[in-house]
């Protein structure tokens, strides 16, 4: 089997870059260890930047997100029981973000390879990648116990943090810049009308809370738990406990609880390797950086890796300007250090930290007051928050 | 001996407060525990805020100021060679700052109180402040061998870090918020022309460096240096060396060295207590808390502290509202925290942290990266450097 482009992956990044390809006449191939359901199985953040919902509608996957998606122009913020509004639309001229699922996207992103007849090849075993530093690199699996290879030109390794592609590239060979903070967030999926018609990030005495959705009928609750806490401790009764204490009292007061449909513990991670290209393979999204949840950065960070690969990709076949390929690492770090930074900014301010001492959260604190009651400060979160701009390839 | 304030140390911020008060008509007496030339042998930080200056204005020391002092326009910013001027005026509306040296400050206010009459006690030996919580405090002290008592209606203890004022509260009703930072200032003072007319902060790997002025002819420049130097290590020639290695390259080229008047190096902390107020006793200053020198807040928070506390006793003795007194501590701290926080996050982004594991050193560097290429970033930065406004009391 032959192809251009091997796709390892059948997450939003594997799927969205393949779809990208697939328009501008470039074949790929996208192998995926588990099955459709699997992936979509798999509950993730919702925010998507304009950036990213551009991207989306230039892949054709955009019919059921522009009508079903919220658009939502502000989100609140919550210091000690004062809430702060940053009106996104306000502070950044006019820009906003999308609530829809990741969930949503993957199955929109799956309908449209489908539709155009690409092939995926799900429940693929044992993938392994091969001759990435040659001229001829090629990936080998096992499907439905048959042997199987793939011939390609380049190998986009889409498959997240825990996938094959990076475990390819010699230790020796990334610099790895990592923190695991001392917490996770306990999330709770429930079909009730969400607290507010905006997301509240809220820092308490008691830790911190998200109040997100994915519908007008669905929420999604996150809190800041330790790391030692199981969540067959939780209850949902306990939940809902936790949350409305952690909640302004107003919102508190008219938070409408109901039985959980799912509920899971994440830890919090920052990590990224550098370079994000060894050879004919390029790290994209989760595979070569992940973000801790808060400020919604993760998919929206693959997006626009997934963004300069794919530019740069059809220049390379369309013009033969095969010297972009190094410059895919650079281009796409630009924008994920920034947005690591926000990430790790709004985690920091956001929780509370067991071993901060108390000048360091004598700081945060105030820090956090700080950008509140600043013009400038609330514009900063917003310019960040619904995205920086993506960078392009010239 | 009778008065009604009786202020604690005669620096810039026990001067400025005498003065104030001298003209709205309240009595006081300063002790110091220093001669006049100790007190101006100090060599101190030069940046005045806007505010500061007003008040030394509001003081009538302000005549050589106005003629000597230079206002700045902006700054730069340098992070690994690459220049970016903060432009005050421009991002926050037309506010700047006056480089005029502490000293000078100082002198300024010693001859108006002088000229005013009022009393000062220099060299005022073993000053100890008694029945600070009842209705009669005083103060007793040795001058000249002799002993000696001050009745007072309030204690005003502007004697810094090291004075007897702040260690007259019982440990136990004050709360310490403190952070040591790796590494001391380097300073030299000499009879040159700055390198720059605007002051450089210079982030770089060899370290932070600052390249400041007293005037057109005298320049004052800083290293960062690790806590394990010693002065008499740091020859004229090898300091030089450093700076320029330190600077961005066309500065490193223009710039002008010579003989040092002065040399010291200087340790960094962040610290506050909390509260200021202890019965009849009021901390002001360097007396209850201590910023870095990145960002040059030191004696523009002790200008907030005084006049924070001059307003009140005006109203204190003018309109009898002696419920102000319990604000003291509450108003000058909102200020305080802000400047210590814009202080430790200057010193934060700009210097090299020993122990800084990659990732945070990534973020850090990321963060000034961000905050100078964005304009609500550079505002940001811009609006805490001229000053945030000082509280009004009502």
């Amino acid at each position: 089997m032959k192809t251009q482009v091997a796709i390892i992956g059948a997450g939003p990044s594997g799927l969205l870059l393949g779809q990208l390809l697939q328009r501008a006449g470039i074949d790929n191939v996208i192998l995926e260890r588990q099955s459709p359901d699997y992936v979509l199985g798999r509950i993730r953040a919702g925010v998507l930047e304009q950036g990213t919902v551009d991207l989306l509608r230039e892949a054709g996957a955009h019919a059921r997100m522009d009508a079903e998606g919220l658009p939502h122009d502000g989100f609140e913020l919550v210091l000690d029981g004062h809430r702060e509004r940053i009106d996104l639309k306000d502070l950044t001229g006019g820009k906003s973000v999308m609530v829809y699922g990741q969930t949503e996207v993957t199955r929109d992103l799956m309908e449209a390879r489908q539709a155009s007849g690409a092939l995926s090849i799900y429940e693929a075993g044992d993938v392994q990648l091969h001759e990435v530093q040659g001229e001829k690199p090629y990936v080998t699996f096992t499907k439905d116990g048959e042997a199987a290879r793939l011939d390609c030109d380049y190998i986009a390794g889409c498959d997240g943090f825990h996938g094959v592609s990076r475990q390819t590239i010699p230790a020796d060979r990334l610099k790895t810049y990592e923190r695991v903070y001392p917490f996770g967030w306990l999330g709770l999926l429930s079909d009730t009308p969400p607290v507010n018609h905006e997301l509240i990030y809220a820092s308490s005495e008691r830790g911190f809370s998200l109040s997100s959705m994915r519908s007008a009928t669905r929420s999604r609750y996150y809190l800041q738990v330790g790391l030692e806490e199981k969540v067959e401790d939780w209850s949902d009764a306990r939940f809902w406990d936790e949350l409305k204490r952690r909640l302004p009292a107003d919102a508190a007061a008219r938070l409408v609880t109901g039985p959980s449909l799912e509920k899971s513990i994440a830890p919090l991670r920052s990590f990224v390797v550098e370079p994000l290209q060894y050879g004919k393979l390029f790290l994209v999204g989760d595979a070569g950086h992940i973000v801790p949840p808060t400020g919604a950065k993760g998919l929206n960070l693959a997006a626009s890796d997934v963004d300069a690969l794919y530019r740069i990709l059809v220049k390379v076949y369309g013009e033969g300007r095969v010297e972009l390929l190094q410059r895919y690492s650079e281009v796409a770090l630009r924008r994920i250090w920034k947005a690591e930074r926000f990430s790790w900014w709004m985690t920091s301010m956001l929780h509370k930290f067991p071993d901060n001492d108390a000048f360091t959260q004598k700081m945060l604190d105030t820090e956090l007051a700080y950008f509140l009651d600043s013009l400038a400060g609330r514009t900063c979160i917003a310019e960040n928050y619904v995205g920086l701009p993506f960078e392009t390839i010239e």
